[in-house]
């Protein structure tokens, strides 16, 4: 699941030297069976360029668009890799991803990080930018009642942005101490539970976004979001969910699935601030600690956990 | 569950004699336990209306808007009652509907049906709104690839709404005489499939419908949408359903629940012809062979079934 072994660069792309990785709930799904990916795991990185084709960003340090398109469908063409069918993904499929010493990429995956964004804090851009992509997907503003269901890192990303629009958050989460920390990711969120939601949030959101990473945020966001309201998607795991599909024809909800963002929206907040990001961090390993690490990550009190590569 | 007791008028509501009623897949499921409603069943129908509180109607041929809101939330204010929280809803909540001599509704609504609608064709103007409903929630247009999967007669009446916007489509069903009906809907459907989609049909629709009635409709619908395509789902049915909600993200799949449509559209396009649609009707019954006509309605051979009222 984790070696360190150096892996060769693939023909026309780029090699880079990670320098540290983080550990993502879809990582824990992948161990479990999720995606049925055989292969090094990792897609959450900052690493140096040591070579590229044209020389380009050699010796800088960067992070990486994890979809690696064909480079000549439609999708591709058009510049957005993400849906390309012949794509590999970075250590999720086809290709071995960043909990390693050294990984491949094509140059135009690759982004250089700003001076002012940590090591660490630019861990955090893959999936910042996978909370972004929500915006991308759904219009949420200041006008609308947005509920964040779920109280783990994703879920803090995605009030980090949520903050940007003004709409109106509640996050609805079970764990009181992480839901004290998501404060200082949105300062104005207006209600912070630490329970299930019961009858008072019943069809109350415009917006519910699940981040729960459990099968059973679905069913909450169901019964949270208003008739004709939007859910937004955000969790893979492992195995089948059962739904009450009717509920969804009934409401006439729309359910928005949402996978990887853009870097750039990420890079930009980060550049003004880690965002106590770092406060995220609950575990740091070595690589050669890799599958202590894995166990740290999968404690349900853990946050963040980040593997220290170079 | 069918009873032929005359039922009083409600308050301030007209009293309509019922002159045809259809039975709905929507009937079978409630019989099974969808939506725990007791009470008469029946929410296709034209009848005539006997009383109404100002005199307005009386005599007139008419169809019915299900859903009855408390005419005065922002909702039933702004002139759509569909998701009014108070709402009773003809035959299927806190209102006895159409499988009977008399029904009650409010006034407002009540639409006359013009002379060039037969009887038995004004049976089908509720669930063709249904079916006109899609488009008030999902852009269908001549760029389109449509899969519409299922072959019941829901199905056959969203080909018809579906032939209006030029779409390229495909139907998708088991059955292969309903499918050489469904020609009839929808002339110009490119390809029409008597078993399940496999390889070929994999991720090609940018736009997929299911109306099947079943829980594997929208397995097969999320299987042959493309990535960010529309999954639109028309299939209300007793129980829950497994889904596999990781593909949904990782396709960033849009998922659309689609319940009841406006009649106006429904009654225009009825107005210029019957389109076939008495060639869907399988089975006609007095109101006091009801349980026999269920059972008729159930048959898998079935399509719509009547029972003519008066």
């Amino acid at each position: 699941m984790v070696h360190d072994a150096p892996i060769p660069r693939r023909n026309g792309e780029a090699l880079v030297q990670v320098i540290c990785a983080g550990i993502c709930n879809t990582d824990l799904e992948i161990a479990k069976g999720y995606a049925a990916f055989q292969g090094t795991l990792g897609h959450e990185f900052v690493g140096r360029v040591v070579e590229s084709p044209d020389g380009s960003l050699e010796g800088r340090r960067v992070v990486g668009e994890i979809n690696a398109g064909c480079g000549h469908c439609k999708l591709c063409a058009g510049g957005d890799s993400r849906h390309c069918v012949e794509r590999t993904v970075l250590g999720i499929k086809g290709r071995d991803g960043a909990f390693a010493e050294f990984l491949s990429l094509p140059s135009r995956n690759l982004i250089e990080v700003p001076d002012s964004v940590s090591d660490e804090a630019a861990v955090f851009i893959e999936p910042l930018a996978a909370a972004f992509g929500i915006l991308e997907q759904v219009e949420i503003n200041g006008s609308h009642d947005v509920a964040l269901i779920g109280d783990g890192k994703l879920a803090h990303l995605i009030a980090l942005v949520l903050a940007q629009t003004n709409c109106a958050l509640t996050i609805i989460g079970k764990h009181k101490e992480k839901l004290e920390r998501a404060k200082a990711f949105c300062p104005h969120a207006l209600q912070i539970e630490t329970h299930a939601p019961g009858q008072d949030f019943k069809g109350r959101f415009d917006v519910a976004i699940d981040a729960t990473g459990s099968p059973s945020g679905l069913a909450t966001a169901l019964d949270v979001v208003k008739p004709r309201g939007t859910v937004v998607l955000k969790t893979t795991h492992h195995g089948v969910t059962a739904v009450d599909t009717s509920q969804i024809v009934v409401n006439e909800i729309r359910i928005v699935g949402s996978r990887c963002g853009r870097f750039g929206p990420a890079i930009d907040l980060l550049s003004t601030g880690d965002r106590a990001l770092r406060t995220l961090i609950t575990g740091r390993f070595p690589l050669d600690a890799g599958l202590l690490a894995f166990e740290e990550a999968s404690a349900s009190e853990s946050m963040k956990v980040i593997l220290k590569v170079a």
